[in-house]
């Protein structure tokens, strides 16, 4: 999630998805793919994750105008067993890759209980919570996870070699919302340090290094060859426990499928550095779906999820707050106001898609 | 892991295991599941987790004399899929009832490519590590977790609700160390609490929170009545994402097996206090098992995780420090190391292992 920022104004959610669809087609993505990817991207939006909404329109059209992404992927199953597959991605939108890879492990859970799928050639797939999302609508546990462009040093180190690597899952409730965990494995996202460059604020302690690996509250220090910190940050507050949920990622993300891990992955935008490197192709993303009916009734799985839901909120409140909030609180609640209000855009992005508008003549505003 | 204290002296761990072991038996456990205990927790003190390790024994006596823990337990599959089951531990010791179920878990794995299994009805199962350590001898990727008597606070939580609820994973290496993680999800282990409280040192930051809510350094404010934090500590440092994890690891453990989770875990030491509701039986488990070459070719998987392994090591090292870790590496020097010298028991554990002789009569020393 970014922090608040200058807004131009708001926009439907239903007409950026329909301008983020039109431009993929531009391309040549097939209509069903690119209205997919289009939803995907709305669906950041919606749920107030605007760094991996339409604001990154701007890359998947230079990628794709570039010929750095496949529109037309042939995604195939590259190996399979009753509950798992490997799939390649042909080089394709993660945003296409990403959510019919997500539905084979989702109906191999149907049939054997659970279902699990690593994936490589592919690239950046948007929000992990899109993935679990999916698999509640189905009544089942979803996990979702990726590796991504080399950012975090691992605890210890002074160089980037690990990606932000998010773990999103989720379980579905009865009559309060679902628990929906998305997660980044490092201390605090990269655009919050872009956002404390923008307002000329230094960051808090905790989230970044600079060049010579020393902690840095400096947004520059970080952007300019510096790195993020790992979830924990320091040894004392369990920073080697940060690394370690990267390098989980990154293995069943990328190792498991044949993908580039570690400092390997190849960059999502134009201007990043190519890695010295490659050991597999493209990033890797991997996913999980757990039928609820193989373990429990699912009646009362949902009933005690309430429970849950019930008893986090119940709990005492530390002083200053209201209490811990449930997973997926708020980007629930931006779902619920944005899907009314809209979504609100920065000028930088909004100059982006009129940008966008004027290389493909599809029309924004 | 705990820090070092006082040491009586030291004992060679096949010693400490024959000794568990035939104090299990005293208590009527059968022959092959009192070894398979007494292993369990002389892993723990060969890889140097001694918190984990014989110093618990007085714990599970205690239980076991008390009529707490059933030492003949029938466990049973309650509902099963191709690549799934739940298990029914009939309140044996967890020492047991773990490994059993992750067996379960492995041997449906070898036949439909992963294997999950939700245990619910068990008690304390040791190091989350042992369970990836099987599952690495027969060369799959192991999963462990389980929940514990509540410690930590959510973030923005005044009181204990989730438990230190530990993660571990395991992947396996060709020529280099395995991967082996074992992390629990809150900042610093209770047991380090314990250990600053006996030097009369204060915590470092980010640790705890005191009975109002209220960060602190002071030991005793946690101990009596506060909460540890979760990985992260704050909501600037992602305290939000330990607490995330910690619910991930209870709904797999407990909502999906039916034991009890959150405030809810009954307690492991005679001296605490039993929860004011019962949602289900006992405290849960989750393992889980992968097939490598259900994904990918297993030679090539094992080559790339050497890679990964010999990647991390050349990380660049931050100032000050020897560069980073490969997850695994202080547990497998302290095996190496311990496996020669033997388990150096501070005098307090001594004492426990001697009341424990007089009073079941198995000779210690």
């Amino acid at each position: 999630m970014t922090a608040p920022a200058p807004t131009a104004r708001s926009y439907p959610a239903e007409r950026l998805r329909a301008f983020s669809q039109r431009v993929f087609e531009h391309f040549d993505v097939p209509e069903a793919d690119a209205a997919l990817a289009a939803e995907v991207l709305a669906r950041s939006d919606l749920r107030g994750i605007d760094s991996h909404g339409v604001a990154r329109l701007r890359t998947y059209h230079d990628m794709l105008d570039h010929g750095r992404i496949n529109p037309r992927p042939q995604v195939r199953i590259l190996r399979e067993s009753a509950s798992t597959a490997t799939v390649d991605g042909d080089n394709g939108l993660g945003l296409v890759v990403g959510p019919r890879a997500n539905r084979i492990a989702l109906d191999k859970a149907a049939e054997a209980g659970s279902g699990w799928v690593s994936v490589c050639n592919t690239n950046h797939y948007g929000i992990a919570g899109y993935y679990v999302l999916e698999a509640l609508e189905r009544g089942m546990i979803g996990w979702s996870m990726t590796n991504t462009t080399a950012l975090v040093a691992p605890l210890w180190g002074a160089e980037r070699v690990l990606g932000t690597n998010p773990i999103s899952i989720g379980f579905p409730a009865a009559e309060e919302p679902d628990i929906v965990i998305d997660m980044a494995t490092c201390a605090a996202a990269y655009g919050k340090i872009e956002i404390a460059k923008r307002h000329g604020e230094p960051v808090p302690d905790g989230w970044a290094i600079d060049s010579h690996g020393v902690e840095t509250r400096a947004p520059d220090a970080m952007i300019e060859g510096g790195a993020l910190l790992p979830l924990g940050s320091r040894r004392e507050q369990g920073g080697h426990k940060g690394t370690c949920l990267a390098v989980m990622v990154d293995v069943l993300s990328c190792v498991l499928s044949g993908a580039n891990w570690g400092p390997f992955a190849p960059p999502f935008a134009l201007r990043q550095e190519i890695p010295s490197r490659s050991v597999g192709r493209g990033i890797g993303h991997f996913f999980g779906a757990l039928r609820i009916d193989a373990f429990i009734d699912e009646d009362e799985f949902r009933q005690q999820i309430d429970e849950y839901v019930r008893t986090l909120r119940a709990t005492a409140p530390a002083p200053g707050t209201e209490g811990p909030l449930v997973p997926g609180d708020p980007e629930r609640e931006a779902e619920a106001i944005r899907s009314r209000t809209g979504i609100p855009l920065v000028e930088p992005v909004v100059e982006d898609l009129r940008a966008i508008a004027r290389a493909t003549g599809v029309a924004f505003d």
